[in-house]
């Protein structure tokens, strides 16, 4: 895709951070418009959306899978599911390398879920071996819980390994792909996937107010009962779907019409192939760029992804980040502190409306940057 | 205030419904804009936003209340009133008469909250001696939780007269004011109000996608440990704002910037004063215009607000509600169904960018569709 013409941006500062994220004019526009949420207008276009969710996680409606849309962040629809979905008896493991991890956990134990949180490093793959393991010695834990790229580091986790075997040892497996839906594919049968957490503020660059849930419809059906919110009831808020076409409670009617532009876009783009094009293409020039510089990533490059890059922090003592990041800002360009427990780092997304030429005005941005803070260049 | 020139307005059908509801091209056009929700910039915004509603609350810092914004519907925010800042040991009484109390009340049984329903007729404002010997009456029930405008109906609640018991009993009072403030003024401290909810949605004429809760300082900060939800925590998130002046998980960015357009408005309209003058204005003249073609509002005359406005479905066979609503809606006009339980009627909102002169073409519309569907006027 080639960059849009200078007349279809506003003079907004581009976002390099991992939703919300910069978006396309035409996306914006679309919410020009007030739908009412009862209206049959807007529940067919709802009804439209769910079926296209499907078909971009490459299912049919024969494959057994239903699409939830949840009011609220992301982090509102991975608790939709961590609270309806697992029975009162039922133990869950939390995988987590990561905040994301981190939060899947807390969750649990702020709705007092029996869970079990196995941790890798900050910078390591969650090792499938390990995940068989702790399944074979704890028959008691019912589902796993994975996030699949964890945007604290940008690290990918080896999703369908872990799913192959958490099928095979029949539980429920649940993944957050918040990050990653809509540029890095999975193939949710083949990795037993039973439910699956995006927002349409990721790679789909939609504009935030709610999330989607892929969920196993007979695994669904069987929750009945469980959930642990009226607001966050997801079978409740499937069968709202399915009575009358609409949601339970007042939906974010403009971000809904935005996520319907931003879908008929990322067709117009070449689909999800096309798009993981543009943010590989995005990564590799900033990658490029950074090193040349000096900086280096948080993470080997075998678990690097397209979606969100960590750096380390410069050594030198007068790199400070608040004035680093404000250098860029006043430059137009808005990037994202660390979120790791271990070390010192700033992250850099390149999801969203941005293109290789715009990342090319970021490494120039960077290097004005450090050398107002009188920071060598490259730095070490 | 006068009715906008015809180019303020697109081509969308207009919305007598109360949230979503028709706003303005100019609070429409804030979310032409992306906006980082780390940024500093949007973070100065959002505590604007929150001084901003505690003075249009009538409220100065020096009163001890606070303004958490949280993600989702108007519901989400209950929910999160709800299931904050009641204790483990504690009991709920919960003040029903219609849909949204009956809402409440779900909440708490999912919630595994003891409560209490107190029910009064749908038709009926909630009784305060009712209300007071039910609390004498049990020593053990710690929060009343009341609806101020019950959109079911449209009624009005004597909140203050009510809430002057809670507070003298000593129990918590919460209150669902979603569709009433803004244009209905209710004296916080006199009536001893320490949640209340409401949405930008509703009076504020914003877009959905967030709500808001004013709660008290001292009785918020009590009520660490409690929280049933990690989303919907509401001391979580108020420390969160707190801290770094940051929404803890993403924001509805585009429908917060919405919001910062609707208060400019508001003020410029002249603030609640004015706002609730035109909401009256609307719904005198659809109140009498109805009357003049045979309808019956369903509420007497002191039981109505200039919010909603319930009426009967005619009695002729002929009237059929799907086609009348089709009919409206083919004219631009978008009306709402009823949720009664016990009679058959409609609801004709008058909040939202909508005039006078809207409800004169609305009433011409609604005569219109009856004729066509050969109902005769004025109906019985």
């Amino acid at each position: 895709m080639q960059e849009p013409p200078p007349s279809s941006r506003n003079s907004d500062k581009l976002l390099f951070t991992p939703g919300p994220l910069t978006t396309s004019l035409g996306v914006k526009q679309a919410m020009l418009h007030d739908a009412g949420s009862w209206h049959y207008e807007f529940n067919e276009l709802v009804r439209d959306l769910r079926s296209k969710l499907l078909a971009l996680a490459g299912l049919t409606p024969a494959d057994g899978y239903e699409v939830v849309l949840m009011q609220g962040s992301g982090t509102f629809g991975v608790e939709s599911v961590i609270g309806s979905v697992i029975p009162p008896q039922g133990r869950l493991l939390v995988i987590s390398n990561g905040a994301y991890g981190e939060r899947i956990a807390a969750m649990a134990a702020c709705l007092k879920i029996q869970h079990h949180v196995l941790r890798f490093a900050e910078d390591t793959p969650a090792d499938p071996a390990e995940i068989d393991r702790a399944l074979a010695d704890d028959a008691g834990l019912s589902h796993v819980a994975l996030v699949h790229c964890e945007t604290t580091t940008g690290l990918l986790n080896p999703v369908e390994a872990i799913g192959r075997d958490v099928q095979q040892r029949q539980r429920v497996f649940i993944v957050d792909a918040m990050s990653s839906f809509g540029a890095l594919p999975l193939a949710f049968k083949s990795a037993g996937v039973r439910y699956l957490i995006s927002s349409p503020n990721k790679c789909l660059e939609g504009v935030p107010g709610f999330s989607f849930v892929f969920a196993q419809k007979t695994n669904l059906l069987a929750t009945a009962g469980w959930a642990r919110s009226l607001s966050l009831d997801l079978l409740a808020q499937w069968q709202g779907f399915e009575k009358n076409g609409q949601f339970r409670y007042t939906p974010p009617t403009h971000s809904i019409l935005a996520f319907a532009e931003a879908l008929r876009e990322l067709e117009q783009e070449g689909g999800v192939p096309a798009r993981r094009r543009r943010y590989e293409a995005n990564h590799h020039r900033l990658l490029e760029g950074m090193k040349a510089m000096g900086f280096r990533p948080f993470l080997s490059p075998s678990a690097l992804s397209c979606i969100i890059t960590a750096f380390h922090c410069p050594q030198d003592a007068r790199f400070d980040f608040p004035k680093f990041y404000r250098g860029l800002s006043d430059r137009g360009f808005i990037i994202y502190p660390g979120k790791l427990t271990q070390a010192e780092t700033f992250r850099i997304a390149t999801i969203g409306r941005i293109f290789e030429s715009d990342i090319a005005r970021l490494l120039d941005a960077v290097k004005e940057s450090l050398q107002e803070m009188g920071v060598k260049v490259p730095v070490a």
